[in-house]
């Protein structure tokens, strides 16, 4: 079949939209009409040619939500007509990892997903006979995608696509580090490094999780209103402090409970570990760094109680957390809808870039 | 009073004995006869002048047991007689710290115990008039000490002081990072670095706690016939190897479930690190690192699921759980003998610091 996408040629240029072709799914994979995505700075990163495991040419996009059209062989848990969201972390339930207990990142199909392909090793993606890669396994920059069915969180059918989408990864990420990563308790003081969309859901998170103190920083001081809006009770712009990390350790009696960094900036990752409370303060980072930057800190600070972590895919079971997270959304419990900054036709998907690339957004979502 | 005790006059040179003056114990505090105290690289971290916080003169050691001889205004745990551990990390079982029950911390003497002092703000010993600072709230290296009812452990009667003493830090803070602070679990797979006291006290709390794998890293392959009495199970010299990560995560399947560094190089805390398994690693440092030195990694290996944590003193409360450890040790649950390679009289203590320079010891004792 065919079907409408955005392709990145190669980095540092804007997406063309294409009509490429689209295989159908083979044993243990799904077809599924993709009906809203998010533009996630991840896909900026890549597209920028900063991600030095970028391939190209590939149809990028990883925050989508959609509709099962077709089955392949051997799909028992999807049926056409299904609401979806495609997970670039899926969930076989069967690897080491999932049977683990203790992690959320599963293996089953990383090796060819990180080289653009599906499991069986070949691309669906392909334009006058060139394959084109997939993306995180999941290439939501596409009007229909082929996806293995271990990579499709079954979702409820009255949840809006153009905000279910997001919950494919800022919501769930910004949230899941608090509640599945962290398992923030109530009383808690939290500290959040960096309100963008991932900031701001861990800011709900935490008020989820009955945080006392919530400290948003930032240096935006445009941020301020809407964490007040998401939960945040104190707010720090760190160029109107001469230490944030003292700011936080007064505001904390000794430090934070928890903080984490949503950034992806090495400098702030250990402002975030060495605000936190002597003795059991944890710092999880959740921001994506720059390809080689590394993060130090004297080993004291953690000899003294303090552990340095991180979290991805906030930690979340996609199939099985993220229906549970759109019943959140659902039943008013989080909140998406003012986060959702710009509503985008596909023509207009280098829109959504610049709108990110100048700060101007939270999320752009793109709507086929 | 007057007592026996090894004066550090100055960072760098011998000890020497001298006959000191020491005041009797005031309100909350506790004259201890101390019979036997090890000599920890600690003191003489602190001896070499290395140690930034290091103060002189001061009388060294906090590795002791010994007997309650006297007790001061307002003491109700301790009586004269009570066999007793001193203990460099309190529990005063009412600060912010003890009663988080998330550390073992205890702040309540710190910051004057920092500074050499008594909780009052005086030293009890001097020398013609002139203050010597205590060491560690402890200085386990004269035969009478006045220390804080707080930082005494009661320990059972028949236990020997010059085994006992080695409870007072190296046995807890080896067994206790792995049973306290880490929490290992049967089945787990366990990577050791450095394989002195500290290291061989950790194989054997591992091997209490039922792991499987225990993995011991030295570079001297002599410390690999006591490692196995310890209870390990594979020995790796990283200098017969390619790269000690990959060795471990090729022993592992992956990569040990937790590992730690006894040493205190900031680059072996690196390895630790990296050598821990994807997804559910978790690393604990208990190595003391030159004074300045930092860690680093990339934050890829916190945010793929691996955790940066330290330990001090075990993770273990002193009163609370240093008397399960001496009950260990008489029930022959733990093994401590082998690891006293020398037995010194107060006049050898510094062929004690000589030993250990060259690596000839690994538990030098001090019988009073």
């Amino acid at each position: 079949m065919k079907t409408r996408a955005a392709v990145a040629w190669q980095a540092g240029q804007p997406l063309t939209i294409e009509e490429v072709d689209l295989a159908g799914p083979r044993t243990g994979e799904v077809l599924v009409e993709i009906k809203a995505t998010g533009i996630c700075h991840t896909d900026y990163y890549t597209l920028s040619g900063a991600d030095p495991e970028g391939l190209f040419p590939a149809i990028l996009g990883h925050e989508g939500a959609g509709i099962v059209v077709e089955v392949g062989a051997d799909v028992k848990s999807l049926r056409p007509g299904d609401h979806v969201i495609p997970l670039y972390t899926p969930e076989c339930r069967e690897c080491k990892f999932c049977l683990s207990r203790k992690t959320n990142l599963c293996q089953a199909i990383r090796a060819t997903q990180g080289r653009g392909l599906m499991p069986d090793g070949t691309s669906r993606f392909s334009l006058d006979g060139k394959a084109i890669m997939h993306y995180m396994g999941t290439s939501t920059f596409s009007n229909y995608i082929v996806v293995p069915e271990i990579a499709l969180a079954k979702i409820r059918e009255d949840a809006p696509f153009d905000k279910a989408c997001y919950i494919g990864c800022g919501v769930t990420t910004g949230i899941g580090a608090v509640l599945f990563t962290a398992k923030v308790e109530v009383g808690a003081n939290v500290a959040v490094f960096g309100l963008g969309g991932i900031g701001l859901n861990v800011i709900q998170g935490a008020r989820m999780a009955g945080a006392d103190k919530i400290i948003g920083i930032d240096l935006n001081p445009e941020r301020e209103a809407l964490g007040r809006q998401f939960g945040m009770t104190h707010f720090i712009d760190p160029s109107q402090v001469e230490n944030v990390v003292d700011a936080v350790i007064q505001l904390t009696d000794g430090g934070a409970d928890y903080s984490f960094e949503c950034i992806g900036n090495t400098t702030v990752m250990r402002q975030a570990l060495e605000c936190t409370h002597k003795g059991w303060g944890r710092s999880i980072i959740i921001g994506v760094a720059k390809a080689g930057a590394e993060i130090s800190t004297r080993p004291f600070q953690l000899v003294t109680g303090r552990k340095w972590e991180g979290s991805a895919f906030g930690g979340a079971r996609g199939r099985s957390d993220v229906p549970r997270i759109v019943d959140w959304y659902m039943d008013g419990k989080i909140s998406i809808d003012p986060l959702i900054t710009h509503i985008l036709k596909l023509e207009e998907i280098n829109e959504g870039f610049k709108l990110m690339e100048a700060g101007e957004s939270i999320r752009s979502v793109v709507v086929f």
